[in-house]
Parts: structure tokens; C-alpha cells; sequence
């Protein structure tokens, strides 16, 4: 029987606590796991199935033995060790956007494009959190009508953000409570901790997440356009998105429209997802049922509701989409990925 | 010189409130005003311009000799005492849902169809708040490149649904910060009033505003379609809408895609805007400049920014659109209405 010897990159922040926690639960056979993180955060104790652990200092023979290497810990950190992971044979599932595009690194969503594992060159890309939990509601609808365009606007929790930017909102929210005037709220990371400008995102919504690039459109709009064109293996679908963050904890929700390119009713779309992988429908008008921020946190489905057909456009859809970004819009997603290669005989010897 | 004769009725609510601080700064000449509201609140006072005024009950007889009456106090007030008022020779201006899609009342915002109040029979409808501030922000790009399509995402704040549900949102936050379980947060107003089921909106994000009506479709949803194309005149014009409330308390977020019929670049539809009347743009992504709920409130303007083309559609833009729902989404358009009125001799003998 196949044991599989695991390192976890990052493993103090949001995700890391996660990635903890799915592999508390995982069905993958683990031999021997450790932690690993930067010479400041080396010596600290994490605990694990009861176990605790002292953080190692990450070098590159940290990876000696690895199987598989579960990185969450920053683009930079990614890059510099990541190469250094695969060269001592492991298998790299990396959180972070700095490989996504690359050619030759699958981005992968398991209930989506779980064959492109097999072409893999020692790293695999974990989509971003706003594209995963999309992928998800929508390839079961592209398998059975084929899909023309996207159109999304987001609402994103700041755990997307980190552990600092959760703590952030709750003391601008407690500021705000206070009574504390708008231009003496705190604010330091939100909407991005790399740009130069920082907004109270307490009681507001800011329509910027991560940097500004070409076109007038963010990186994590892109995010969503790019990666899903590599995703869906189909540069042809046209995507467009915005993407907001608003002064919510864990749980992005979605408003999606799609253009199939064969005309699909609500019943049949609502048929079809109560039986695709990853979903959970949650769609009862009458009943008010319907996704929630609040009530995804902890789970590791996508939830699907508010499935209605354009008012005009034949082939035309809106729904509602919410998952726990920090689960399968990251950490449950990445464990995810590594089960999937141990059932295809791609992880372990 | 003309002098007017109001009767406000309604003066205690969120929106009652503003309206009382923009007929404090009107430009109409007020002679005498009146506050009506139901027996429950008759006898307590409101201050106006440093006056204290006895608020009446409200009857029939209150009209005589009224010029104008604004009403903000639910639709079935506006809908028994609004002809009452007529009846006895006022112009009534009522921002209630009630009568806004009758034949023979104008439904007008006053940056895009002014005209529309010649034909009015005694009553003139205010549109919704998330209608009014998409129509200020589009009719100058229509009036330029023609407009066939809007799919609009909204982010809307909690104080379209008044007082009650603001302080409703403060003490689940308060709650939510002082660690109450979720299934212990008060929750008795929201998503609507009238409805069977109540959730949370602290830290939440809620995909319904008003009850759900045809097609699975919002009635909120379905006053942005069909009060669209009333206030455009244009029943032709393609759109769909998707309404979430958001834990914010005043400021309507707005992510809104449009096709024109002929193309459009950024710059064009920028310096369009730029001139426009009623709007300020709020755009440049270099500075990080953009449209914020919190920026927003106190002020009469539909602020726009975000623009950009979209990546595949010759003729499609998206952008991002906010104002202060109290404002120019309820007390200031009706003020702002009795104006114009004024202005166009149709009010005031």
C-alpha cells in the first residue's frame, strides 16, 4: 500500500489553518507530514490529529522524502521553492497565482478537468478562489448545453485577503459601531495589501481586489477570465468580470449570467446540477432558499440558486453562486487535487 | 412670485428624514408646510428650519390647500390619501411602488425625462432607488450611442428598508463581533419585511430584496426592468437584474453591463459623463479611484466609474455606478421632481 510523505508551505495563515483541517479529514494515506515556513515563524508549534508539531525552517531540503508539497504561503515564496520541491521529487499543488498560466502546469478543479493531471511536470496549479467555486456550477451546464459567455460579478470575503485583513473588518466594523468618524477608521490592508491606497471596507463595497492591470481591469478579473479559458481548455468563451469585495468574513457569492448555446429551462438546469459533483442546489423561491455567504462557511460544496432564465435572451441564464473561499475555493481544492492524483496512480510509488 | 403650500407625509422615516433636509435646502419658495402621519405618531413634534412643528393627523381634509404633498410613507397610504390630495387640488409626488407603472403617471427621473411631468393627472411617481441612479448614469450614453441591453448586479444597502432594519443590521453586527452563534443573531426584518423567513445580513450577503414574483425574478428585480423601460420610454431595451442586499448602511452599489448600439470607447464614454448632469466620475485606476457606498452618502450625485469595455463584445461596457439611496434614490429626485415642476410652471398658481 502506497504511504504518502507530506509538507505543508504556509501553514499558520487563513488557508494553512484550512489545509490543516482537509487533511485532518483526508482519505489520503499519510506516512509522515511536515511544516514548514519561514525562519520567523520556524520553532512554533502547530497541531495536528492531535499531535503537535514544531514549524521547520523552509530550505530547499526541507523537500528531501516529499511526496507531495502543499504550498500556500505567497507568490514569492512559491517561485523560489517550488522548483526546488519537484526537483527532489515531489508533486507541487501551489496555492498561489505565480504558475496558473504557465504552459506545462495544469490548473485544475477535480469535478472539472481532473484528465489534465496527467499532464503535469511536478507542480499543479490550485485556480483562484472566485474562478474555482464558478467552474464548479458551471461545466455541468456546459456539458449538456455548451457555454458562449460569461458575465460575473462578485462579492468576496476578505479571508480571501488573509488573517490580517478578517481582523482588519471586524475592528473597522467595531470603529464604525463606536461611532469612530469614517476618516479616522483603521485601514492599512484592504482592498489590496500591495497597492498604495487603502479604504475602510466596513458598511462599504470596494470594487477593487488585488492590483489595477491592462484594460481597466484588476488582476483577480483577470484571474477569472484567464484561468477560466485554461480551465475549460477554450479560449473562445467570452468572459467578462467584476470583482467586489464586501464586508463579509468567508463565503464568496456570485452573480452569474451565461449564454449557452443550447437553449436550457430552469428545470432542466436545476435537474442537472442537483446531480453534478461539488454542487449542492439550494433553489426555492417559494420557500426563500437560496444561497448564502453566511451559511457555506465550513462546507466543502458550491452552492447553486436564484437559477433564472434572461427576461430576453433565449439562451441566457443568471444564478447565484456561493462557496467557503478558503475551502474549496483553496484549501480543500488543493487536498482535493492530491487525492485525486493518488486514485490516478499520480502521487506515490 | 408664486408660493407653494407642502404637506410631507411620512416625515419620521429614513427617507422622511432626508426629505425634511432637502426641503431645508430647496430652492422652492415655501409658504406654509405640514406634517401628516398616521394617528400612532400625530402630536409629536419635527423640527424644520429651527421650527418645531406638531406632526397632524393624517385625514382627507389635510390636503386643503396643499400644493404639493410628498408622500414616503408605504403604499397603502399613498394609494388611499394620494387622491385625496389630488381630489383637493395638490400635486402629489410619491415615493412609494404603488402607482409608478399606472398609465396617465409620469415615473420620472429628472436628468432623463423631465417632459414626462407635462402629462401628469395630479400624481407623479418617483422610481426605485437602484433604478434611478442606473438611469441617471446610462440615459447620456444612450442619448450618445443608442443603448439595447443592461444586465445589472446590485450591492444594495440596508436603509431602503428603513430605520428598523438599519438598527436591525447594527445589532447583528454587534452581535457577530461579540461571538453570538449564527443561529442566535437576531434576524426579524430583513430580507423583506412582509416575507415568511428572516436572515441575517451581518456579514452576510442576501440574493433578495422584496418578495419573489414572476419568473423567479425579485419584485425589486422587476422594477428595474420594467421602470427602465418606462422612465427610456423604450420598451424594446433588453434587461435583467439581480438584487442582493449587503451589510452596508446607506449607498447603492451598482456593477452594471450595457450594449449600445453603436460602439463606444472608455475615453468617450468618460468625457460623456464628465458633462453629464447629476453624475460625477470617479475613474481613474492609477490612482485607485473609484465609486465607494461610504463616499457616497450625504451627497446628491450618482457617482460612475469602473469603466471599461468589455473583452469580447464590440459594444459592450461595464461600469460601476453608486449614490446615496436616501438622496438622489428617494427624498432628493422627489424634491428635486417638485423643483423641476416649479421651474416648468406646472406647480404653484
Amino acid at each position: 500500500m502506497r504511504k504518502i510523505n507530506v509538507a505543508v508551505v504556509g501553514a499558520t495563515g487563513a488557508v494553512g489553518t484550512q489545509m490543516i483541517n482537509m487533511l485532518t479529514e483526508t482519505s489520503l494515506p499519510i506516512n509522515q507530514i511536515k511544516f514548514l515556513a519561514s525562519k520567523r515563524s520556524a520553532g512554533k508549534t502547530i497541531a495536528f490529529k492531535g499531535q503537535e508539531f514544531t514549524i521547520e525552517e523552509l530550505v530547499p531540503e526541507s523537500f528531501e522524502g516529499v511526496d507531495l508539497a502543499l504550498f500556500s504561503a505567497g507568490g514569492g515564496i512559491s517561485e523560489k521553492f517550488a522548483p526546488e520541491a519537484v526537483k527532489r521529487g515531489a508533486i507541487v499543488v501551489d496555492n498561489t497565482s505565480h504558475f496558473r498560466m504557465q504552459e506545462g502546469v495544469p490548473l485544475v478543479v477535480p469535478e472539472v478537468n481532473p484528465e489534465a493531471l496527467k499532464t503535469h511536470q511536478g507542480i499543479i496549479a490550485n485556480p483562484n478562489c472566485s474562478t474555482i467555486q464558478m467552474m464548479v456550477a458551471l461545466e455541468p451546464i456546459r456539458q449538456a448545453y455548451g457555454l458562449k459567455r460569461i458575465i460575473v460579478s462578485t462579492y468576496q470575503a476578505v479571508s480571501g485577503a488573509g488573517n490580517l485583513a478578517m481582523d482588519e473588518l471586524k475592528q473597522q466594523t467595531q470603529a464604525f459601531l463606536d461611532g469612530v468618524p469614517k476618516d479616522e477608521i483603521p485601514a492599512n490592508i484592504l482592498p489590496a495589501g500591495g497597492d498604495k491606497k487603502h479604504y475602510p471596507l466596513a458598511f462599504n463595497a470596494l470594487p477593487q481586489i488585488d492590483v489595477f492591470a491592462e484594460e481597466g481591469y484588476t488582476y483577480e478579473e483577470w484571474k477569472m477570465v484567464n484561468e477560466t479559458k485554461k480551465i475549460m481548455e477554450d479560449s473562445q468563451i467570452k468572459v467578462s468580470a467584476t470583482c467586489v469585495r464586501i464586508p463579509v468574513l468567508t463565503g464568496h457569492s456570485e452573480s452569474i449570467y451565461i449564454e449557452t448555446e443550447k437553449p436550457a429551462t430552469v428545470s432542466e438546469v436545476q435537474e442537472i446540477l442537483t446531480n453534478a459533483a461539488g454542487v449542492t442546489l439550494e433553489d426555492d423561491p417559494s420557500q426563500q432558499i437560496y444561497p448564502q455567504a453566511l451559511n457555506s462557511v465550513g462546507s466543502k460544496s458550491t452552492f447553486v440558486g436564484r437559477i433564472r432564465k434572461d427576461l430576453d435572451e433565449e439562451k441566457g441564464i443568471h444564478m447565484w453562486v456561493v462557496s467557503d473561499n478558503l475551502l474549496k475555493g483553496a484549501a480543500w481544492n488543493s487536498v482535493q487535487i492530491a487525492e485525486k492524483m493518488f486514485e490516478m496512480d499520480l502521487l506515490g510509488k
